[in-house]
């Protein structure tokens, strides 16, 4: 075991190398466990002020500017002092997902079986083995137990997860934009860009080296797009007049540069074994699994729950989040419900810091200044 | 010019082969036309009682069985005696879409110039060349005026280009789950299928001959299915519970065998060449092009009109329908308004038959027996 720093130019300031077998839910078996992750803020003596943020599916560890890399990060109006999650109180933890491509242990590891990297053979990972690497990470630092614990959409999932099934303890979760168990419809929204990855010819299997399926990783991420603004937003920011003489394979429309845009965004920032399994990972989410009931499931959660939904989420629609409300109120536990109207959608909580901070910060129980 | 009878075992029982050039909207030149229809009860003497039946997307001119043809038609329970479009009282009338696969003019059409296929080289269509080619056929028949036209989502477009646009004149137009004019957000649905067919290797540009881009074509319907029914009914329908241990190429989920069967049930029934032109044709219909205003177009409308929502309908939301009714009222056209709620979303004009039967027939007032 040992804490390592790596080069600042990259997300993930810190790693943690386990020279430990991890077994994952669904199937197969690591034989090391990398954890890439960053801190802000300060661990006090009795580690009673540690929250750890949950990233989504496109983010990483790198969820705010550091010394060591100081490009903003995903959350960095949401974290830093007198933010959010304010590290003057608070001292903040973040770590990339299992099976993504971020640094933490995913398919462009090296299988230590074949000395190459697992690319097509990295198993299924589920929210279950992504938290049970969180919390690995947090017992390295001796955190018994969490002040708080907050994500959005998967980062959601994956707060709920850690709530109903892990240690560390946590008092406060936020859950924004997520749900209790993934739904079909918007699982086929993912699982059809699974299939244009997989469609794609240069995929192999996985096996695609250095040429990856650029195409179909970017036809999953189009798919995608649609569902992380709202409809409104997107009928008002784009208008179907074509722009020039209308052909198949030529820009006929507006929203075809800002689809290619947004796909060609990812080319950069994915890699296609990695989103694979992400995507089956919030597709498999279920916290009541293994449990009688999501009630039984909720009913372990030891602190209280701030739900968060947007009116416009196309993706996981708001009712999902009042369900859970319900749900959690049914189980016994105590809850804060905040729902709000916003254009961006299934992506407000990555935008509306100002309409999120003050609530957050109640929640979290910071007096003001 | 020429009527003749087609073999019995295929939509579309009578073909009208007119020897004559057809310019397209977009660009584009048909060197002849062959029009592929049905048609039900009798032309009465003064030709006044005729309705034309406007296909929907993946339909045909097979809208009712016939005596060559009596398999039952994708309007089978809206059209025959005593039904919405009663053939005791009415001319029903019908024709395949051009640019279609189903017996129009389209991919699957010999091209004179080259003596071979169309395929790839067929031109962009749109629902005015559509609409013009449904003219032809009624000015055939020597119809000068429709006693009504009537058509769901694709077919409600033509309703509406055919009462803004084209000779001969119509008294009543019936507008289901339609718009005015395609918004950027429904049109990315149909653009992020068309990649899909393109993408598959097999596609070759349009010119797969034997051996059509399956894996694509596919794909786009399952992005389809998403839309024609509703979340509440897809989620009720479908858990996300595994049925066999997850993996990212085999079925996992129960909604990935009824995807697999819409898909599968396509390649039987769409042509990707005609697939990718009908597509295209929906993303670019704006019954106002051409005009300055939507409100001018629609002041050309000679009758009244019929517009029907389905509150569930995520492929062209009922606030469409609304706003078109609203601009048709501005318009000082009379009209008639229906809102639905059903779980068949989209689809609900091809199943809410007992609920539209009565509305149809007394906006056709037809008199009860």
């Amino acid at each position: 075991m040992a804490l390592q720093s790596v080069p600042a130019e990259r997300a993930g300031a810190r790693k943690l190398s386990l020279e430990e077998g991890f077994s994952l839910q669904f199937g197969g078996e690591l034989d090391r466990l990398e954890i890439d992750f960053e801190i802000w803020g300060e661990l006090n003596a009795d580690r009673s002020n540690a929250i750890l943020i949950c990233p989504a599916f496109s983010a990483h560890s790198h969820a705010r500017s550091s010394p060591e890399n100081p490009e903003p990060g995903w959350w960095q109006g949401m974290i830093g002092p007198g933010k959010a999650f304010d590290t003057e109180h608070f001292f903040v933890i973040c770590s990339s997902l299992l099976g993504g491509g971020a640094g933490t242990t995913g398919p462009l590891s090296i299988n230590l079986r074949t000395g190459r990297e697992y690319a097509g053979d990295f198993p299924i990972v589920s929210i279950r083995d992504i938290v049970r690497v969180q919390a690995r990470l947090l017992r390295f630092f001796g955190i018994e137990r969490l002040y708080a614990a907050a994500g959005g959409s998967m980062g959601g999932m994956e707060v709920l997860e850690l709530l109903t099934r892990e240690a560390p303890a946590c008092d406060r979760g936020l859950v924004l934009s997520a749900t209790a168990r993934t739904q079909s419809y918007t699982a086929t929204i993912r699982h059809v860009g699974r299939r244009a990855i997989m469609l794609d010819p240069a995929f192999k299997g996985g096996f695609y080296g250095e040429h990856p399926p650029r195409q179909g990783l970017k036809l999953a991420r189009e798919v995608g797009t649609m569902y992380y603004r709202s409809r409104e937003d997107f009928n008002g920011r784009f208008s179907c007049a074509p722009i020039t003489t209308p052909s198949l394979d030529g820009i006929t429309f507006d929203f075809q540069s800002y689809l290619d845009h947004m796909g060609n965004k990812i080319l950069t920032t994915f890699d296609a074994n990695a989103y694979l399994r992400l995507s089956m990972a919030m597709d498999l989410h279920d916290v009541s699994r293994g449990f009688d009931s999501l009630d039984q499931a909720l009913r372990r959660i030891p602190g209280q729950v701030m739900v968060m939904g947007v009116e416009q989420d196309p993706l996981i629609p708001i009712d999902e989040q009042q369900d859970l409300l319900e749900a959690l109120e049914k189980a016994g536990v105590r809850t804060q419900w905040h729902s709000l109207s916003s254009p961006f959608g299934h992506d407000a909580f990555l935008k509306e810091f100002d309409w999120l901070t003050p609530r957050v910060r109640r929640f979290l129980e910071v007096m003001e200044r």
